[in-house]
């Protein structure tokens, strides 16, 4: 071991009682301690501690946004998420299948969006936000993702925004890199309706605190599986209600995650969009026996099962299971285990 | 692969031509994108860069410094750390002993200091920091180390001032952990001479800047070997003279990572102070043949050789070579290398 903040993120954790949230908090900052250098700690981290808020909450027959103690939860706008088409046009009939499929908010991104320059690149992106604008009609909310694309350049993120305000845009998602505070901040002034939204690059709650207080922020979106998981997903919803900033979860393959992701925000009224993952790969599809389905009025309910509230399919797992084995002189430190039901 | 910024972080390198510094920031830039979402990366990427920028000088007999093109080097001020001791008198012996080395600057940090609560807690922590200036003298620079000891809490921290000023400390280095802003920003206002150091836990070039602009520092601490390498702390540096702060490398084991961290700020005048590490483990002086011992004047310089002007001592270092074997679905991804002088 090079030293002492380099400890595997189990060591903290095998072997300790739980019997209530603050146990979960306490292990948190037990492993946050153990392995202060090792930056994926809060990403390995997150697994667990969603595991064992599940647990909690099966043991004590609740579900786990009741342990949280934030009041009842509040339905959400799911907003599906798609790329932006090849051509205008195809953004358009994105827009449209989507608006037909009963959604109310919809968030389009990437592609070819924020990759031109000059003038002309300028009026491709503003023909695309126009054209899913067109196809979505005027009701729903239109969200944009940039991915990103700006890096840190202001200026080019700027240019794009009269096409975004005059298509009643809501968000502008990631313009730039996560830790372009500075850039953030001076974006967020020359917005006038549009709000900029971030928050899936915060490994970690500070740096979503950060973007919350430093990046003019109007909506910070949190990956509860990346974050550190459910407790500290909500200590950011906490704070970012305390500074005016709106939360969503960020989420994105399984509905196990995404139960996972709407539990730290489930009883705010203020906060009423929810990612929702609407084009599932297989292997998404097949990790849960339930599922979180859109209600007959198109919104989104956390379960009100114990726990998460949803049933992983460990049968339909298994064809996807890779044989893993790492060994250290000659001693085996992980080999994938065995999937028991 | 769960998604595109997952790569390993040689993917983008392997291959590519290497002919001057430009290619060594594209190359980052490269590693930065297709990396993005493994936190490890700049880690892991610093070695790499380090011997680029080494074998980039080697190949055009220039020292590493004269090709980041900053102009002639300057001699440093090495400080000494140690631990405090267990008692004031203990930590009084330690600063005699690094006074009568030669040391001008020596820094004191963790054991004791800053457990103890209440009165007794404040007086114990004091007698510690005036032991230490007894013990190196009136007009060597004495720093502090309190090791993120107090988390966020403002007011712990700044109970402890008053002796700190009154010792003449220069500055008070991790009193919170390094995404503590808030309480970086709130105890800087609090401070009258006593400047705040941190940024041994930035672990990307953001994380130093928002220290920088957001923190009220008046030192900023760069791991090369952390931070994504030569370059992007030479970054931090420029940006930080910018801001009026001042930058000291973060470097401990090897004289190899003292020399990568002393290329950054190389010929900065007012970034007078450098880390210098003094107990050395066997493992740390084994693997140099070369040794960045202090000049007569006690001063530490920059290698004029090639490169980083550190030879490594491959044969000295062969015993410490762990075998490790990396297998995924049967294939091996990783197995420790030769090594090859």
């Amino acid at each position: 071991m090079s030293h002492s903040a380099c400890h595997n993120v189990l060591d903290p954790v095998v072997g300790e009682r739980l019997d209530g949230p603050q146990d979960i908090a306490r292990l948190a900052v037990a492993v946050g301690s153990a392995s202060l250098d090792l930056l994926q700690a809060d990403h390995a981290w997150s697994g667990i501690e969603i595991a064992l808020w599940d647990l909690l909450g099966r043991a004590r027959d609740a579900p786990v946004h009741d342990l949280l103690g934030e009041g009842p939860p509040v339905p959400r706008t799911p907003y599906a998420s798609s790329l932006f088409g090849d051509e205008p046009h195809d953004t358009w009939a994105k827009a449209r299948a989507v608006a037909g499929a009963g959604y109310r908010a919809a968030k389009f991104g990437w592609g070819p969006y924020g990759l031109g320059t000059g003038e002309r690149g300028l009026a491709t992106d503003a023909d695309h936000v126009m054209a899913a604008r067109d196809g979505l009609g005027p009701d729903a909310a239109l969200l944009v993702d940039a991915g990103t694309v700006w890096g840190s350049d202001v200026d080019a993120a700027a240019a794009r925004l009269p096409a975004l305000e005059d298509a009643g845009v809501t968000w502008l998602e990631e313009p730039f890199a996560s830790g372009a505070l500075d850039a953030y901040a001076a974006l967020a002034r020359r917005c006038a309706r549009v709000r900029l939204a971030a928050g899936e690059g915060a490994h970690t709650p500070w740096q979503a605190r950060h973007l919350v207080d430093h990046g003019g922020l109007g909506f910070v979106q949190v990956d509860t599986g990346r974050i550190g998981g459910i407790g500290p997903a909500a200590a950011v919803a906490r704070h970012a209600r305390r500074r005016g900033v709106r939360f969503v979860n960020h989420t994105f393959t399984t509905h196990l995650a995404l139960s996972a992701s709407l539990q730290p925000y489930a009883a705010s009224p203020e906060d009423t969009l929810c990612e929702y993952p609407v084009e599932q790969s297989e292997l998404a599809r097949a990790a849960t026996l339930t599922r979180l389905d859109r209600g007959r009025d198109g919104l989104v309910r956390v379960p009100d099962a114990p726990g998460l509230g949803v049933s992983p399919d460990l049968a339909a797992l298994r064809p996807y299971l890779v044989d893993v084995e790492i060994t250290v002189a000659g001693r085996t430190l992980y080999r994938t285990p065995e999937l028991v039901p």
